[in-house]
């Protein structure tokens, strides 16, 4: 059994051979915190895009999706919060130039001396940090970075600026009028396009209360330190919906999407040990109830979704700051309010890297091994590949003629290099999960074998079944029902 | 008969009205040239996406998809041409302080002489202004702006800065390192994206020659003049493709895409009419040939699509910007070389105007109008509604049945408000070409109507049969094959 380090490097190390995942501008010597994503990458987060808007668009009659644009107001991120509260407190060394978070320095520092033994002095110093944290009082950092006679890890001095907020958002000059104040941001939610689009939605699609508001879309934060592959990057996509609902029934709603959101993820393949609830300790001065659904990755439990009860925190700030009320006419109560809402949302990348390392399996066989991607056959990038048993005697056409009637319903491939045995490990690395495979019987009797990834077992079926079997078998109703 | 100037009013209207297109930020009095997808929008964005990608990625077994990130490596955009060359010339006024591009102030100034009957006058400033921008003489374009007397719109003065390049891309600073040149831009095309992943898909996606990568993405370019709708926005998306093929048969090649792209525009709705060939007559430095395919929007003849024979321009800066070789073993030559590239390039948003443009159609029928989005079935946001007859006696018990037993497969609504009359306006209102009304009589013998969007037909069917129809009606296959 190898470490778990080990693991996520071979994970890693795997989504690049294969075409999952490149770093990007890689012949560039590569971009910090921002990947792309190859060949069969992209089918993988497509796939989990369409689960996730037909779990929540289509299934749902009460649920409606939109597309919002990334520039935004600037004002929006004025009312949402943004503007003021999206920082983190940071700290230049002027001799090496390097920039710093103050807390990850301090961080560094307890584990120090948690690490020499020195309990008593790390819990002291971590109280000190989180109080002064919460009361953003900067100069304190500053000081406790002194007194505990903290070093830039690459100048080694201790030549420090003051502690300084950095905002996380990105920001750009929009249009080409000289002297104006045209700063934009890249949004680093995709909700605020939601909360901002409540009306129109609600009036032009004749939507009632509750009801939901789903979008699929790319954010982006200024992460100072980005790590642990994409888990988080600077520029990465968001699955968010946003309930509307009326006041009083937000926690029935937050139970019932808290419950929903995880099955959700349990369909995908049942290892329930691999995920849990965390509840937050501490809510966000907006949420009177917050959960995350953390699952298991080589590196620990981390969250992939956030199920948030944001009260009527985010549709009041608008009405403030927009002059516009953003109010529903409940005709049931026969009265206006602003409604409650509840938010589920999802980080993409995150998401596919947990679906990707759920499905990394290294097996040994009996005289061989294999790495197999165990993918769902609903994500999988590849439903099924066609090969025939050599390049001769007309088989090839036989596999053709087989590819071109599933094409355009399926994803698929064609292969008719290197050994059949060869050529399944091919596509066990990629995790097509069936390989249709034409021999010298599939002329005689129009018959060919399926070959199933996971059990590795081949059964015999009719080329005229070919449809209905692959189509039973990647179908979203597996998922969905 | 209206004149097509109200009629793409009338267009814009009913796209805000039915949740297809909203201005962006609206409640703050939006935001310049930037808009969002609504609910409907949103849905037929998707289908024009999946459409592409399964002509493209799916069917062709030598094409292969990718997602790569908007943030790219800056020396990306020196190779590309982009830092340098991606410029408009632009003059400030110095009393409005606002800002203007130079060429079109002469532009401006042209019409002007022409509308007065100087077409002598006209002509000869014309001549002067292209050899001016030809050269990137600025100070010779001032020089004409002076002569003729051109005063700002906003001021009235002639009080002008010089003629200064202005540079199209947006940039942003990313990462938090003190005093380092961190500078990066939003990618205004997804093009160079596939480029600098050339030899990882090759490689890792065993592609031989000929083959091609696709990939729809956002991309930005701060226009200084927007309009026309979502026809020049600041924010777009892009459909675009590059076809790697052996030197010497890249023109053979640019005629195959010339053709099969016209015929995907076309399989949409055969009004060739609408559609045209223009080819370019001036070349840019890095095409051997180029054509645009045009829609006619009620605004003219504009481009939709352009198809590009790119050469080795790109590969070959990449190749000498990043010190990496570029290059492909071909082995049935047994040599190296630098592909040529053939590229389709869509605008998505453009592709969209012209989808709705085509299927907005304003009807005098006898006693009644109506307005009726003609969509394909398959791009069609909902695809079929369910309508109970009346509200009592089991009817919509029957009817959500029926809806419960299709939305897997199909986007669905439900709609039991208002006469039945008035609910078929409704979906015809957002192009649905298919109403399923639920009668006395479909509770006696498990049958339905289906009435037809476009001829207001209606058939009475089994229940049974339902899925089938739907489902032949609006596949992929009365597209793609």
């Amino acid at each position: 059994m190898q470490n778990k380090e080990q693991l996520f490097k071979n994970i890693i190390a795997h989504s690049k051979e294969y075409g999952f995942v490149f770093p990007s501008s890689e012949i560039y010597d590569g971009l910090g915190a921002v990947y792309d994503y190859g060949q069969y990458g992209a089918e993988l987060k497509n796939n989990i895009k369409t689960y996730w808007w037909k779990a929540m668009v289509q299934m749902n009659e009460n649920i409606t999706g939109i597309d919002s644009a990334i520039f935004m107001h600037p004002e929006i991120w004025k009312a949402s919060g943004h503007v003021d509260g999206f920082n983190d407190p940071m700290i230049d060394n002027k001799d090496s130039k390097k920039r710093y978070r103050a807390d990850n320095l301090l961080e560094d520092r307890i584990a120090k001396y948690e690490k020499e033994g020195k309990t008593e002095k790390a819990a002291q110093l971590r109280e000190q940090m989180e109080g002064f944290l919460k009361a953003d009082n900067l100069s304190g950092l500053k000081q406790l970075i002194e007194e505990h006679e903290i070093a830039c890890p690459v100048s080694g001095t201790r030549n420090w600026t003051d502690v300084r907020q950095f905002n996380l958002m990105f920001s750009t000059r929009m249009g080409a009028t000289a002297g104006e104040n045209d700063v934009v941001y890249l949004r680093p939610e995709t909700a605020q396009g939601i909360f901002v689009n409540f009306l129109n939605v609600q009036k032009t699609g004749r939507m009632k209360i509750p009801f939901g508001i789903a979008q699929i879309g790319k954010a982006f934060r200024n992460e100072v330190i980005a790590r642990q592959f994409i888990m988080r990057m600077r520029e990465f996509e968001q699955m968010e919906m946003q309930f509307f609902v009326r006041p009083g029934t937000e926690l029935e709603w937050y139970a019932h999407w808290k419950e929903a959101r995880l099955k959700w993820h349990l369909a995908l393949g049942p290892d329930q040990a691999r995920y849990r609830y965390h509840d937050h300790a501490k809510l966000a001065h907006y949420a009177n109830a917050a959960v995350d659904i953390e699952y298991e990755f080589p590196f620990g439990f981390k969250e992939v979704e956030g199920i948030h009860s944001r009260t009527d925190f985010d549709l009041s700030q608008h009405q403030e700051f927009s002059g516009k009320k953003m109010q529903y006419f409940d005709p049931e109560l026969n009265k206006n309010y602003v409604p409650y809402v509840i938010e589920t949302s999802i980080g993409l990348d995150r998401m596919f890297l947990s679906v990707f390392c759920n499905a990394y399996t290294e097996e040994q066989l009996e005289n061989d091994s294999r790495v197999v991607l165990k993918f769902h056959p609903a994500l999988a990038p590849v439903k099924a590949t066609v090969l025939p048993l050599t390049r001769k005697d007309g088989l090839p056409d036989k596999a053709r003629a087989i590819m071109d009637s599933l094409k355009l319903d399926f994803n698929m491939q064609y292969d008719e290099k290197d050994s059949i045995g060869k050529r399944y490990r091919r596509q066990d690395a990629i995790g097509t999960p069936f390989c249709i495979t034409v021999d010298y019987e599939s002329l005689e009797n129009d018959t060919v074998t399926i070959r199933h990834r996971d059990s590795m077992e081949q059964e015999r079926v009719p080329v005229q079944q070919l449809h209905d079997i692959i189509g039973r078998l990647v179908s979203w109703k597996t998922l969905l029902q």
